[in-house]
């Protein structure tokens, strides 16, 4: 099967050779040196000097510990959204008290910063933005450099979900000045989910010494305390972190720009071949993202057929819509592990199997 | 290298196997029903018809949600603790907002169920007790099933951290009438950590309706609700429900009480190596874990230099002391993916890195 969700992802093969591995003692040496070595490929990756933490969790559970590491109950936090997964995020902020004044938008549009300027300079309480870089629901990327630069001008923390950008898109950590930035191991990293990324700035470690969120699990303190020795304050998930040391050597070969790059023209040829079977994007051209591409279902097209037509006869799994759009959207994954060649063969796939997807 | 820790533990080669599958769509029909087939083997595993759910986190986060899913802050917990772990389940609720009361013992005693019906008597404000059944720190077994009994009697909930017993020793989740238990996949489960496992009792769901301490990654509704249709709420460590749903297999083929007696012959053969030669558990004997021996290291042993001679010598791993007890104790992990025939192999390569760790 050819996994072509927004995550997990397909690993290359020496990824899941590692995963493989016999167990070892997380409290041992080779542990600690493997820790050690892949915590400064993540910063390279995260384009960052701030701490880069590796928990044992799902992208969410990355969400979870930006908030409650960050954040004490009655904060005022700006809940930017512009999907599903942004409305997950402001939620997550909510269920721990904080007090989420929404920025939402209609699926499929993208942040205008300029509304951020606007929601910040209307409440001036607000502590922290949370925003979403890459929303999976609707294929979006938001201008998040503009984006942060705003919140910069009112000197908020800004909490970043790049689950399914960071590796894939452009986002320098440091250059961009962002205070939590999370992403997650099923995306564009090419390894089996179970581990999630935090960066950690030096704002967020002011923030996080009066935060008064509950939190133990996901207390960066104690992640910071283990991993001056290369290790975890609870047991990791050690299987993913073989996997994870071997897929980031493949990627840093190949080089983080020639990444960008190669994501770029993969999603391109999405595009293109969406467009010229008259189809239509569901955020603006100049938003889409190039880790996963969103497409309004026509009219004539069963939906569910068209998956299970792909799935089935060639062999390709694609996702459907998610939330509000399930059923009226489809979803293509091209994110991580997949060359320009692996989407000429999922347009000719898809070609087959829209033309069977017609409906009566 | 033979790993003989208190968890993480060897796995299977057709553990591993499965373990390095390539990934699958968490949210397609083969992810569901391998979910399907996975927990009712669980269930057996836990001897309950409770829900028993999946988190993709390590022991501990499994019990921070047993806290965070049945308490309010301001909840009276009755914290017993006989080590570092039961201490990390007190500290955990603690730090949720709990009151704990705890009930402490010197590291190397069990509970006496009398002290906790003292403790329930005198403060019939508690509301919930939690407990260690295997405290790994120690080596040492909890009378868990008169403990139980105690707190039926006073009908408080009992939250349970089986996390190192589960699977190797008996615990019969509905026998005893426990309220949440909770393991995790690294253990006697033959499986990389990861994945800790839930088991919820109908008490338990009657607190959680009304507990108001915050949860969102580790919330129980969100996770029953996905286990409807064979998910999880958020995106699971996939390779390692591939490694748990063979291990399981394998462990049920073996059949449960049969496993119980290995762990305790391959134990018994652990402690009376230990006394053959003239050293102390750290437990009574009637308390001795079958999953982890502790031992006293004898005046004239550098603890150090033994573990470093079977790790580099016999290419055998054991571990140390934790917390108070380091430097003072070694501990041999026999859980899991272990023979008899492994310890005899064992007390073999101790004997000889006996002999070379004596201190000048």
């Amino acid at each position: 099967m050819h996994l072509r969700i927004p995550g997990p992802t397909p690993c290359p093969d020496d990824v899941l050779k590692a995963i493989g591995r016999q167990m070892i003692n997380h409290r041992g040496k080779p542990f600690a040196e493997m820790s050690n070595r892949i915590t400064p490929k993540l910063q390279q990756c995260f384009q960052t000097k701030n701490d880069v933490f590796i928990l044992t969790t799902s992208g969410t559970g990355g969400l979870e510990s930006a908030v409650v590491n960050t954040l004490s109950p009655g904060d005022k936090v700006l809940g930017v959204s512009i999907g599903f997964f942004g409305e997950r995020f402001a939620e997550c902020a909510q269920v721990y008290g904080a007090e989420v004044i929404p920025l939402k938008y209609e699926w499929g549009k993208a942040v205008d910063p300029d509304d951020v300027r606007k929601a910040l300079k209307d409440n001036p309480g607000i502590k922290a933005v949370t925003v979403t870089h890459n929303e999976t629901s609707t294929g979006t990327t938001n201008p998040l450099k503009e984006i942060a630069r705003v919140v910069r001008e009112f000197d908020k923390l800004i909490l970043v979900d790049a689950v399914s950008s960071l590796s894939s898109i452009d986002l320098p950590a440091d250059a961009w000045d962002l205070d939590v930035v999370i992403s997650g191991s099923q995306k564009g990293w090419m390894v089996p989910p179970g581990l999630a990324f935090a960066s950690v700035s030096e704002r967020a470690w002011k923030a996080h010494a009066a935060a008064k969120m509950p939190r133990f699990y996901f207390d960066y303190t104690r992640a910071k305390k283990f991993a001056a020795d290369g290790q975890t304050p609870w047991t990791p998930a050690v299987s993913v972190y073989f996997g994870l040391d071997v897929a980031l050597d493949i990627m840093l070969n190949e080089g983080l720009q020639n990444i960008f790059a190669r994501h770029q023209r993969v999603a391109d040829k999405a595009r293109k071949w969406v467009k010229s079977r008259g189809m239509r994007l569901v955020p603006e051209e100049r938003f889409a993202s190039n880790t996963v591409t969103a497409v309004h279902a026509p009219e004539d097209m069963d939906v569910s057929k068209f998956l299970s037509t792909l799935r089935t006869e060639h062999q390709v799994e694609i996702a459907g819509g998610q939330g509000i759009m399930k059923g009226k959207v489809f979803r293509i994954g091209h994110l991580g592990f997949i060359s320009e060649k692996d989407m000429d063969e999922m347009t000719e796939a898809m070609d087959k199997a829209l033309a069977k997807a017609k409906k009566a």
